[in-house]
């Protein structure tokens, strides 16, 4: 979409003196800067009273980006409305599931579904780009600031109490359909009429399920619906500029496929430290390149970073330094994962506010020093790559279905303590990720005859409608791998009643049906595959086949012996069952031997990742060392170096290669 | 009481079709099912509107279920007050001790204390013991839900404020008596008048301890005051049918002794995988078999098992799957510790709702499975078993003293932040249980005579009159067992002052007094016994005996060699003193050797339980596997297998033998 | 201040009936009591009603004690208003962070910056200052209670927000000054109006750093406010009396230097074994003594110990009970370090209230048992010393700077989650501890030249005017310690911008920058020192040498091989800069070879401690065991027992001895 722009930063001039500015920008275009992210936090400096707008500071911003041959993204300061603002209306602060109003003082202390704080965002965002959205300067547009984050599932206040019951009426247009769907014969909690529904806040013991995966979902909704009505305003007053969003990977708030149709193309924010985790020292690679190709996935094209992380970060606390190399290697890893453009978070590191320990390009005393020189080298080796493969992706033979209403679903009722959605699905892509395959992720709606194997953990929430898109599938050759705790529930999270698990359907695609299972509290379990023992945990199904065969049998419990994982063949295709949650060399053993991996795998060393991207005529092979010793990796001969390298495949520590291969189509 | 009631089962239909109904109950008489527990959840669909009544729905079951020859316990839907009544009246909701509501969405979202529920509820139960109260199929009643779950501290709003200063008054008549009995002098705590009374909300820093213990003790009043305002309404509508209630063991909110007076008998709700416990690996067998002796204590009679779990459960989480046996091997232990009728939790796992995977004999599908067949065949084999057997009771020559004051003021201020009054108990228990000698539960107003040995922990309210009494056991002949802790404190939580530890009179019963006492943080003391090394914990008594023996010695800290546990002779008795918390080895060696414990330990293999009913001509022992082996016990001749035994004495894993004894008299 | 006074207790006799009050005087007097500590929680007692005053009691309780020769230090009773003031004005009850209020049933239920609670602090003061400010047996005061303790960071009150918004004007002026000093220009934070300002309560989502120490800063003045509205009635009523305080250690709330200038000297309260910890095993011998030793730098002078630790103490749970002789040896470390006076907390121990189990020198019964034994014998034994080294202080040559900005700001951002400003300062004490060395901790305003060695730790915030100071220091001939995370940022807690850390002064006097440092979560980085292998932790600066040679490197992480700690020559002195936490044993291994530290250490065997107070003409030895065992210490020709020992230098476990040395000036 932007093919000239391949990197750029994330600024604040509004942190730093006028004076500074131009000096800035000078660096930045040395460096080989394409374009900056601005202003989207910065609603008090634009509207610094009520009604009256300084947009003068930004048009110099502009023009100093202009004069240095910088272009700009602009983004909406709605994440951080002004004390003015709370001060008049002290109500759009939020209030939590506690009770407790959150406060002025830090960012997102507001409400999405206040009314008066939505007219007083109509009427900035109408001036700003009415303002600001012909600028031949500006090429796009961000609209708040990573939606879903700190906010989603916060607010409860009696705006939100409305929303909820004005959604739900929509939805059920009766409280008897409500009360059917919602499941309020269970403990006496049906409505007469949608007035009496609150938000679902704090109860004494206990809370329905089906409200509560309405009310995740409403708020979804809500803030689509928030961006959509900015998003309305910036497209009537400045055409031809993109809108684009940061995404945060598999946050669980916002469906990032609704989001992701207002959107020209997706963005992520990639933080490979994972700042806010206790643990900064295991290997998150896996983690890292699965979140880019789900932003990949949401559009199913090639994306932006917006925000990528430049060196140690945090706010009260810090994570660990990069290593040498590092910050150039991830921004090569989202690069070969589909990103088409680099925003760096930040320019210089912050003297002012909680992130004055994120820290940026610059070192807060503004001399350039390690981080600054791995990326301007970066910038200047790989940007002709860049520009050579924009709007190319992989090209993916295994999907791995992602939905919000399941991860919804099981973050309400988890089944076991230490069970997750996302880390389920990590499970299958870490094996993945460890042979090299390329996966999207895709929607339970997508087609899945594209790819040769699917995928499919936790799919906990059914229709027939699905079951039978799975069947079809199989029938039609495909691999489908599902697992445990499959067919429970219909999408209003109602158990199913009609059938054994998992469902008529999918029973007869799998060969079995699973009368009872073990959640395991405190205890793993054995698993036998072929003479091998492995380890399953948190769950085990008991499974009774009917034309399944088991590929491996679990290994201790009194169900010692039963099947534990099985294969089934139906139609031209084989579904595979997964009865327990895998850990590594149990997934490693699984995912390796199906056909469709096989063939896809390619060797490498431990913590060496290779992935690709795939243009009409060439194949770009990234090769990627997260170790901190040189690796060998052998090199195919139709592989052709595309940077200079003394040693084809010989990656020294924290570095890679790329290569090119002639596609013959 | 109901001799011809020996199983039943929680029955929802109001969760099912009413085309199912007939079904559900011609399949329960199948089984041998005798009566269905209903309605106790079901507020909203007896009364859908305000004051409008639907008994309809449930006519028709009752009508179905004597159609199977199904009688019914009828509860009273008072824990889930439906939601147009919450919206009328929203400070029905519960307030907790931070000053937070909970809110309607799950269940006991009310107060009970608030003067307009209670009209509200006063409405209700009329018309519905009206309707129902002379159904010839109602046998029984059961008032609310486990009373005291989730809501006996809970509730500090401005009714509960009133109602506790209303309580307070007639109980001191005085301020100036009130702030006698509070210590109020400390900290300035004094009160002019009743009125500036407050609930014990947090502070800023530290409660008094004298007005939480009050606080604890009105709200059990409280409780118990609910229960009767509905009960005495049944009564009067619903003669000659019973009242009991569903209790959980050793739930420390609500006086279960207070609460049994006004029943006719009491039941026990009883989950032996303690399902809301992070750990659920370890042997639970004595805390089972010790909350059944509890409920059988709480009335000194037998009982019912209100709810018997029958598979896996859990809300968010579940628990283990049992193994093969334990549901028939669970409900045969409540059968040995006195339960006269066991009604299984429930009838079909409920797809609705909170308790989704709290799971019932049928799945969700409905089709029978392995709990159904286990179950199903325990019925079958157990019922003349259960007929013969009704109203007896074991005849426990141990009494061990379980005391609410004690409990209450105990939590309040736990001594050592791993100490528990029931978790002491347990530790003499669990050595009972291991040498199989059954023990009564037994108030400290109770008749110590009736036996043998009398072990009563921690008791740290003391009176003179309870002295005296304990006193006077002992000069009659009686075994006493008293430790560490004991004679701390008035019944007003206040502490003793007239003499060293533990009071005049009980230092002469044990010969000793206890000067000084060490809390035992992050270390464990070493206790030698004849030789032997054993492990005190949590806490350590520096004993200065005056005519005390020791039994045991302290081996560490400054206090080594100094007696930590000991024995006197007083008048025709013995008195033991024990000045640690007993690890399980030290407790086997310290239960074992009193005369009354030797004189009736049966020996068994490790969790192989062993324990008796007795009528008037014959003792019934039950012996009970709680291991995943076949297990051998050596079987007496005069012991006669009740059920036919390919071989007696060789016990299938999760399995029990029956036998019987004749009574010589 | 009062040479006649050494020994006193803290005295409750409200607590207990006025016919014991004469006995336990009495026993005060044989025991050698000299002074009492009365009243500091007994408003309602002597304010039973709104401004009706009964003082009657408190005469009495006087004049019984001049009878036995004992004097009176009065408390007022403001750490907890009466019921019947709080339930006129309920809105002195102070509200947190999230909003909740706190409620009366405890203490410092209060706010302190609430008006009309001082309107009725200031009429009863005046009242009771006036009827008691002359009485001869009165001989000094504390105002409230360890002000700071649980409620300094509290109160979040509308009465605050006003307050702080008042505090706010007067140090900014105007409110672009405010939001220059805040760096409002992030998250678009900035003010209009000092008006839209709130308490920083509960956030969204991050806070700004800037405001939080202006919110400490405030609350410390309005602390001291506090304070000197009383002492000023008191001082004008009672006249030729002190003023001291009962200070806590390193607490982190009020500035104990500035609460010091309104006192005639400072008191500790001491509890060695640290009530409310978690870890009641570990050896606080250090922690102890550096409390003691910050308390004398209060005010560079001598002290009193208003509450030392008499036997075992908690609330709820309680913590060790104290070995033979370690009460004695506490107290003994409490002289040895500065104290003049030692008053015991308390006298008996309360049968009321929520320190029923902090224990005091008798037990509940008043049986005298081992606690009066020892602390009977100790004062007889050690009176006629205390009283000759009344004033006395030690000679430091060693100088840390403990600065309450600094502990603040670090308190906001820590940085990593598990440092802390007094345990990084802890780690150098802890070295010079081990090495009998002594300290005084010193204001960064100090006179530095009074020192050999200064150790300045974490001096995060810096203004140039230190840094000079810091430089001239070492320029004439200091030794000057400095570590990481020193001068980062400006006093308003936004980060330095103009030069690489730790700043241009410091960078030359240090002869080296940091360009990049590495927060160690998870893990700790070896250092290497002259061959020898040690361990730093939490963070680890990346140092660039000019100067600057390195002492050690590090040993691991990529910047093996780098400096680690370093020392530069400037001027006359030395420079020396620490990159990492230090461990213990590189701490001995550090401060060991810094040159001041060699010629002041004196060996002794672990955990016996040997400090010193020095007359004009005699040197005071204290030689304290704090181990189980006895421990054998080289004592050197010159010095002289002080009581009779049979063997010099054999110090009997938990024992001491005392030495005395001519001085030779």
């Amino acid at each position: 979409m932007q093919p000239k722009i391949q990197f750029g930063v994330d600024y604040y001039p509004e942190h730093w003196p006028e004076e500074r500015w131009d000096q800035d920008f000078a660096m930045m275009a040395e460096m080989g800067i394409d374009v900056v992210r601005l202003a989207e936090f910065s609603w008090f400096k634009l509207e610094p009273a009520d009604g009256q707008y300084d947009f003068g500071w930004l048009d110099k911003v502009l023009d100093l980006a202009a004069a240095h041959g910088i272009r700009a993204v602009l983004g909406t300061p709605t994440a951080a409305p002004p004390a003015w603002l709370i001060a008049q209306h002290p109500d759009i602060q939020p209030v939590d599931r506690e009770g407790r109003t959150h406060y002025f003082g830090g960012r997102h202390h507001d409400c999405q579904s206040n009314p008066i704080y939505r007219d007083y965002i109509g009427r900035f965002v109408r001036a700003y780009a009415q303002h600001f959205g012909k600028n031949p300067t500006v090429v796009g547009w961000q609209v708040d600031n990573e939606l879903g984050n700190s906010h989603g599932d916060l607010c409860y206040c009696r705006y939100c109490q409305r929303h909820f019951q004005k959604w739900l009426r929509a939805k059920y247009d009766t409280i008897e359909n409500l009360n059917e769907n919602w499941g309020t014969a269970f403990w006496s909690q049906g409505y007469q009429d949608f007035s009496q529904i609150q938000a679902p806040k704090m109860t004494a013991s206990g809370d329905n399920p089906s409200a509560l995966l309405d009310w995740q979902q409403c708020h979804s909704d809500l803030i689509n619906d928030f961006h959509a009505f900015q998003a309305q305003i910036i497209r009537q007053y400045s055409p031809g500029r993109f809108i684009t969003h940061n995404m945060m990977g598999f946050s669980p708030v916002v469906c990032y496929y609704d989001l992701g149709e207002q959107l020209d193309f997706a963005s992520q924010d990639q933080y490979p430290t994972g700042h806010f985790l206790a643990d900064q020292t295991s290997f998150r690679g896996a983690q890292c390149a699965a979140e880019l190709d789900f932003i990949r996935s949401v559009k199913q094209q090639s994306f932006w970073v917006m925000e990528q992380q430049t060196t140690i970060t945090g706010w009260e606390y810090m994570g660990r330094l990069p290593k040498p190399g590092q910050i150039p290697l991830w921004s090569m890893q989202s690069v070969a994962h589909g990103a088409d453009a680099i925003v760096y978070f930040r320019w210089r590191s912050s003297a002012l506010g909680t992130e004055q320990f994120w820290h940026g390009i610059l070192p807060h005393s503004g001399i350039p020093g390690r981080a600054y020189r791995e990326i301007r080298a970066f910038i200047h080796q790989t940007k002709p790559l860049l520009r050579e493969i924009n709007g190319t992706t992989p090209r993916a033979k295994v999907g791995i279905v992602f939905s919000y209403p399941q991860d919804y679903a099981l973050n309400i009722q988890p089944q076991h303590p230490d069970m997750a959605y996302t880390q389920t699905l990590m499970t299958y892509y870490g094996a993945l990720y460890r042979r090299n395959v390329a996966v999207d992720f895709i929607r339970d709606t997508a087609d899945f005859s594209q790819y040769d194997l699917v995928i499919a953990p936790l799919q906990y929430l059914m229709t027939s409608a699905l079951a039978d898109r799975y069947a079809a599938y199989v029938q039609g050759g495909g691999q489908l791998v599902l697992t445990m705790r499959t067919g429970v529930k219909h999408p209003n999270n109602l158990c199913m009643t009609d059938a054994a698990l998992p469902g008529k359907t999918l029973s007869q695609v799998l060969g079995l049906t699973v009368p009872e299972y073990d959640c395991l509290r405190d205890v793993d379990v054995v698993v036998d595959w072929a003479g091998q023992s492995f380890t399953g945990t948190h769950w085990a199904d008991l499974i009774a086949p009917t034309t399944a065969t088991p590929l491996a049998t679990y290994g201790s419990e009194f169900y010692d012996g039963t099947p534990a994982i099985t294969q089934n063949r139906f139609g031209a295709g084989t579904a595979y069952y997964v009865g327990t949650e895998l850990t590594d060399a149990l997934a490693d053993q699984f995912v390796g031997q199906l056909p469709a991996v096989a063939a896809e795998t390619i060797t490498a060393p431990p913590r060496v990742e290779i992935t690709h991207r795939d243009s009409a005529t060439k194949r770009y092979y990234f090769v990627l060392n997260h170790t901190g010793e040189t690796q060998t990796v052998p090199i195919p001969a139709a592989w052709t170096p595309y940077f200079s390298e003394a040693q084809p495949g010989q990656i020294a520590p924290y570095h890679y290669q790329v290569f090119t291969e002639a596609i013959h189509s």
